[in-house]
């Protein structure tokens, strides 16, 4: 067993200087969706193998079709477990630059509510999760010469555009990418004293539905009461995808979703619907009878509209029935329920549905199915452990209405269990103007990293 | 009795110069909606203004706080009749331009179909009309020396944005507009050998709903489930206000909708569709049990959706909850339905499907209700007389699904009836490009208002 403790004051002695690097590391403007960030992307990438080559790993930049990864690894030809540590260093545009207090790539401290928080674009959303598992790796090697496991980093520069290149990059560098168990760093605490993992991913699909009537654009005054709206029959349809209980009525919808393990039922059920919700208001929204609210959030399927459009969306007045009538709708998917099959039986739904005359286009492909992390999975459990150790309250093994399409990627290419788990809060303003981070969750990150890099040491030595 | 012949012999005779003049009518690009129409409105009022002196009119321009009026009174002192006959001198935009064979202000003539056409902006909306009666107005006074009825010519400027300045006008001019009947010469025949008198009107009213829920933009990953969504509430409350029967199920919807007489009823069951439809297909329409498809057009209470927009509307996918939807509607009244009170009833209806939590605003005000010139006004009868003697068919006792918000105007401000009647086809492509009409229907029509004229001078010798 490693000497744990002298590694963990490490950390804490070394704040400073971490808190300098990480600085130098948030002032890249390495936005991934505008043309000029491609600058700030190469530099910012250059400078992180710099950081993976001074831990000693073997690191390089792959270039991609889109922006480079950059890689690292370790090679202690120790038999030792493979640990895969995924971040992103790309970050979201910055504007409106004028609602930022201070410039988005000029990193500023301001003590408040008793933390010391640093300002910048990424400081949460990702730098601050790569950060600190990049300082935990140091720590371990500065304190004891070694790292307790065999690790591979993998840090991505377009996360935030949907990550286009990464199915191609992991395909081509599946054998250098093979591991035991993969991390992705990317996620966030359930509150600011319980660390989390999120085991609950879902699966997503989107679809775009167009009307088209037989004609052309028409009065309404001449031909309201007798030709075909495609604004009548789009609401028509999309009214009957719900019943009035907030279930989904598509035949064969449902199938494939399994009930929650009783045990994350009974926990979400206990969990303060406060945090959940972090002030968003519920009242008078979709109540799937029989489920709670968190249940509802994190492991019930659903359909949602996203968007809607057609005929008179200007201004002024108009009589006129349009020729075509458009929504967004976007599916997301929990348990065994399969893109493909719901995209099929939703589009028969649609079919079924239309008048005769009346014609749909439909636009969408791909989609992921949900991803469950098997909550027994000894590097979970370990994770946990380490977790529990180092904050006040205990691990929340948690869900997301959301959608990791990485997590599916990575489980289902290299055959291994990912564990989602970081230390972002809804709090840090992440996407929005003057993001930021504290100096005490770079430090309990870095130390819960050093934990669970411990923890997985003595996983192997098993 | 005068010796209608002769006056109508005079209409064939003058043919040519009479086309000529049409051709100079044409060429001012009297575009009312836009800035740099003012020139053109101007000139063209001009113009006219000595055209109706010509005539022996007492002729002038009125400013109105939009585009002038052009106006000319005859004053016989005889005691006769008088009859305001109405028409609009400006039209709507050309553009398109390269959408024109040859531009739309240098009217042009081609051989087609056994016609002999002429293009340009206004050939066929309104100008037209317009030249129709003043033609007649100059046979009579060329054959006769008088014109057989006293008459009140009033010519807007301003019909193709709306009449913005004529209520004030009217009443305004109450006194000078008094009269025994109206005539509105801006509408359209059944077909190229049936003339039609419009007698039924639908009243109009448009409303504007947005859907607003209690929170901000949301991820609908995240609260898809649980969160109102606004694109949700505002199909299922559109899709409710119809039922499968395509009636309206809002409470006090069809107060005051009266059943028509039988005899329109069955005149109307034996038209053609084919005309009516003018290739509009209504496969797959709403299709109101117990109504033939024409008595639903001209006759039949509608709400129509105009527009809907909200979420997404950009190209790519979002994954939003939007903060508001919003929907344009508009009502098409007949009858005794009352503006004031559907506004009312539908407002209520929407607030009454609003899930807690969620607000609506609305945006609307005005309105008109339906009009009904009785059919049995002699003034009628004696119109369709005329037109029954010009040409080949019985003229049509029809409705229209569209608003004449003049008719209502009139008919209530001067205390008269209005009889809407003209020679416009659907062909002549009217607000389109390439806008056209033929000499032959502005001959017939001229030779139309001569008998129209003709019949009213003997009704007042009754």
């Amino acid at each position: 067993m490693r000497s744990i403790d002298a590694v963990l004051d490490q950390v804490d002695a070394n704040l400073a200087a971490s808190v300098d690097k990480f600085v130098r590391f948030l002032a890249f403007p390495s936005v991934s969706s505008q043309l000029d960030g491609k600058e700030g992307i190469a530099a910012c990438a250059r400078w992180l193998r710099s950081e993976l080559e001074g831990l000693g790993l073997e690191a390089r930049i792959v270039r991609t079709s889109g922006h480079p990864v950059v890689m690292g690894t370790s090679r202690t030809a120790n038999g030792n477990l493979r640990v895969l540590l995924y971040g992103h260093y790309d970050v979201q545009p910055a504007e409106p630059l004028d609602a930022w207090a201070t410039p988005p790539f000029e990193p500023a401290f301001r003590d408040e509510d008793g933390l010391r928080r640093i300002y910048a674009r990424g400081a949460s959303d990702s730098k601050s999760q790569v950060w600190s598992f990049i300082e935990a790796l140091r720590a371990w090697k500065e304190t004891e010469g070694a790292i307790p496991v065999d690790v591979t980093v993998l840090l991505e520069g377009e996360e935030e555009t949907g990550s286009p290149s990464l199915p191609a990059f992991v395909d081509a560098y599946r054998d250098e990418l093979a591991c035991d168990v993969a991390y992705i760093s990317d996620s966030d605490m359930w509150s600011p004293t319980r660390p989390a993992i999120t085991t609950r991913l879902k699966g997503l699909l989107h679809e775009k539905i167009t009307i088209v009537a037989p004609n052309r654009d028409l009065h309404s005054g001449q031909f309201g009461n007798v030709a075909v709206n495609p604004l009548r029959v789009l609401t028509k349809v999309l009214a009957s995808i719900h019943d009035e209980q907030g279930q989904v009525t598509i035949d064969g919808f449902y199938d494939g979703v399994m009930p929650l393990p009783k045990v994350l039922r009974e926990q979400w059920a206990a969990l303060s619907l406060d945090e959940a919700l972090a002030g968003v208001s519920v009242t008078g929204g979709p109540d799937e009878a029989g489920y709670g609210t968190i249940e509802s959030m994190w492991g019930r399927p659903a359909i949602d509209f996203n968007g809607i459009v057609g005929g008179n969306t200007g201004p002024g007045e108009r009589s006129v029935l349009p020729l075509s009538a458009s929504a967004r709708l976007s599916f997301r998917l929990v348990g065994e329920q399969k893109p493909e099959h719901i995209r099929a039986i939703f589009r028969n739904f649609v079919e079924s549905r239309l008048p005769p005359g009346c014609r749909v286009e439909f636009e969408g492909g791909g989609g992921n199915a949900a991803v469950s992390v098997n909550e027994k999975s000894p590097y979970l459990v370990a994770t946990g452990r380490a977790l529990d150790a180092e904050w006040p309250e205990r691990t929340l093994i948690k869900g997301t209405g959301g959608t990791v399409p990485l997590v599916r990627l990575l489980t289902d290419r290299l055959g291994v269990d990912c564990i989602v788990t970081g230390f972002i809060l809804p709090d840090d303003a992440i996407h929005g103007p003057n993001e930021h981070y504290d100096v005490e969750r770079l430090r309990k990150g870095t130390r819960s990293w050093v934990r669970i890099l411990s923890e997985l040491g003595q996983e192997q030595s098993c």
